[in-house]
């Protein structure tokens, strides 16, 4: 089922782009919570960028959790895993940024994410997103996986013209700067 | 006694199929508990991914442990390890997930493996089972082995086809997408 | 929006000038705080010489907490982050230092980093601020990005005049010898 | 003394064979405990499979603490060394495992070790003894070195072919299949 | 002002004498405590050796703390940093042993080490001072940079015939065997 | 003052033997103790096996500590460090086995190590003393520092042949199987 949409809007699970050595990809983006002491676990065969932005995500939610309606705590009381499949596939970059935070942010929250979004960008340590590669072959990904909206980096608005008509028809596109745009546009109440 | 089946139904062991430089091998996962504090030890000589695979399916567990009838506090009172025989051997990929998955179940629930289960497929942290390679090479070792059963991903039933005949009639395929039906096709009470 | 100048007074973020491949480049450095127990996270594909020159900006800030205005507990009650967008972009050297003591500083102490203020210069354990390389190109990013000022090692006057005229006309320089010249410069009450 | 068998029955250390690259060689294995927090040391240029062996000797231990009447809180409040001189030749593979655990026992349950047995096999978390290579080699070193009695994997039988006349009569065979046997044999009241 | 002796005695810095590729130099050793449990920071970009040589220098003092006046304490209530710009310049050997030594006796004193002393120098765990090549250079560079006066090991007595007529005319030289010669000479009330 | 006996007897240090690329050389191997938590430090840029025996020393200690007249606790109130300078010489080999054992158990007991003697062996986790390489260079740099006594494994009897006549005759020669006898021969009261 990988390369297709989620059958449901899930807790915990967002979906990404990925710009790959093929063209392009979907990407599922899971997490789980479980009584803990506060370790942060990243599997899926993920690179070093990958991992550093895992952990950007992470400190903006933590540095930020009182805005986010999620508990100060949680850090203390549970262990967090964020995983990627397929484990044999290496992944990196920073482009699935914005994906984590909003998978992150879905697990602790209970907001269900929108099974007909996918998104791509990096993410800062003040919430704020930066443009990404790729933005033709993510959008061809995104169309053929059969989502119906992408979230793009603002600064990205520029890479549309290379997106084949056909897809551009198919799919509605959000360019945005700040993670609080991405979580209005992503999450469910 | 490797290659062969298990002389009785074990608690804390389950049989998975690996597909190897010499074909495909059965391959014993085995666990236990001591009373600890949180550790989790894999040996065997696993490769990176083949860890990860078992942290997937570790958090899995514990994100799950109450739908799972297994105390939520197992995690702090005990440490684990998971080995898999022979420890010379190198062994790698994400293939041996839902094996992993359910010796782990088992030792935690002392429920028994049915000795003549085989299994082999991907774990997500959602406990959704992935497509694998080898399908061939694997049922072929299965059907050696002496075992009747193996439990194959959903999306690898199209590589039914490359199976032999006489490997195909020896043995029952069952098809799944997640490691609930994987539970109840392996354990007993 | 990199490259630019920051659209507000931040405060968390300040504004570095870095020595590329390219020529120069401006730089966020940002900071958060999360209640914690002390860890210090480094992120931005940053060199071991940049990490180390993070370190002696945080245990200046520590041993001078009193002069500083910070709670001197700071460091055991919080976890803190300081990243370098953008995320697969490697960067390394001391130049960074006094921007990411600022950065620091003004997370901890809720003052402000003025937008048009940008900065290049290492760090001591002493607060000293020792010369670095690249001040044309620097001053030349700085320039281009907008900002109004640019905060330089005392040691580095003598390369004031590699930096074209047009540049030096649409920046103020300062040029000093210890940080507290610079978060005099750098920091709103 | 190395190469000869002990002088006496010995508390916490047993007597392994090693296949090398000049035939085979017996190997003493050195456990000693000490007041601590459960700290597990292993040296002697010990290579990861040899270093996996003791952890799983190990865990198979504390999983059984109380049928091999072993204070199940052992772990706790020992820190536990097990050394294999000579410390500046390498050594590796999964063949001491069974005498790794049989020293162990014997330092947490204080009964000797007879001085004239000799062993190897690869020992599993459940305590099966697995098959191992040099049974030829190891064989005539055992006999060289004064043993009387070697405990070998069953699935290793049919390697005794292999071994000399004068060996075989010179030595008392034990083929065994789980590491109850072994003790049974090894181990004084 | 690197190269130049500092402005004023110092708390908490030393200066040492370097043998580089390009002959001589003077460095400073900058140390920093902070309310904190006792780990050690070394950076500046410090090679295996050099970073022994601060542990050698730091236990040292930790099992001399009553006869150095220094609360035996110290260790756990404190984090210190030790650091030596300039950052991006690898340095490696023993022969600053002395000189860290000094800078941390002067920190916890708070006695302030004379400006006009350099030293260079191996330390031992017993407070001895072991011979360090480059004599010659370091006399150099000492002079150069302005200092008058500087400690070298006793055993380095019969390298004084190397330095040039000049330079020895312009300091005073100290041949010790022990640390507290170097501290009667360096420190300060 | 390398390579040349101590001027006095002394607590917490031993003189080693060791054989080098130029020939053989005295070592010198201080330990020292203070207020902690049981860290066990190694420095001098030791190999892996010189530091795997170091800590073969230590848990013979800790084993032993009551019939060594040590406080069973002194690993719990202390942090310990292990020196071998010249901190820039690589060292490496099991021969120093029983020469840190020495002057750790001074360490721990205060009692003077005799200046006039030097030693060599591997040492086990038993306290089993073992041969070692070298006898012939180390016996004469022995000589060569002026030692009168050193203390040789038992297995090494057989290479006194190899000592030059004047060597034999400056030194007093003990062969020695277990590491009582060495504190005999070596500690005073
Ligand atoms: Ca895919
Ligand atoms: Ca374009
Ligand atoms: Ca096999
Ligand atoms: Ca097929
Ligand atoms: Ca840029
Ligand atoms: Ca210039
Ligand atoms: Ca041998
Ligand atoms: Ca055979
Ligand atoms: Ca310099
Ligand atoms: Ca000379
Ligand atoms: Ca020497
Ligand atoms: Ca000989």
């Amino acid at each position: 089922r990988y390369g297709q949409i989620e059958a449901e809007d899930q807790i915990g699970a967002a979906t990404g782009l990925a710009y790959t050595a093929g063209g392009g990809d979907t990407l599922s983006i899971e997490v789980s919570l479980a009584k803990g002491e506060g370790n942060l676990t990243l599997t899926g065969k993920l690179g070093d960028v990958m991992k550093e932005s895992a952990k950007a995500a992470f400190s903006y939610i933590r540095s930020r959790s009182s805005e986010l309606n999620i508990d100060p705590q949680f850090h203390e009381n549970n262990d967090i895993h964020i995983h990627v499949p397929e484990g044999a596939t290496p992944k990196d970059g920073p482009s699935a940024g914005i994906t984590m935070a909003t998978a992150l942010i879905s697990a602790l929250t209970e907001r269900k994410v929108y099974r007909e979004v996918g998104m791509t960008g990096e993410i800062t340590l003040r919430g704020r997103v930066l443009p990404v590669g790729g933005i033709k072959e993510k959008s061809m990904s995104a169309h053929r996986a059969g989502l119906s909206t992408i979230i793009l980096p603002k600064d990205n608005e520029k890479d549309l013209e290379d997106v084949p008509e056909s897809v551009r028809e198919g799919l509605t596109f959000h360019f945005v700067s700040h993670l609080d745009e991405v979580l209005e546009l992503a999450l469910g109440e």
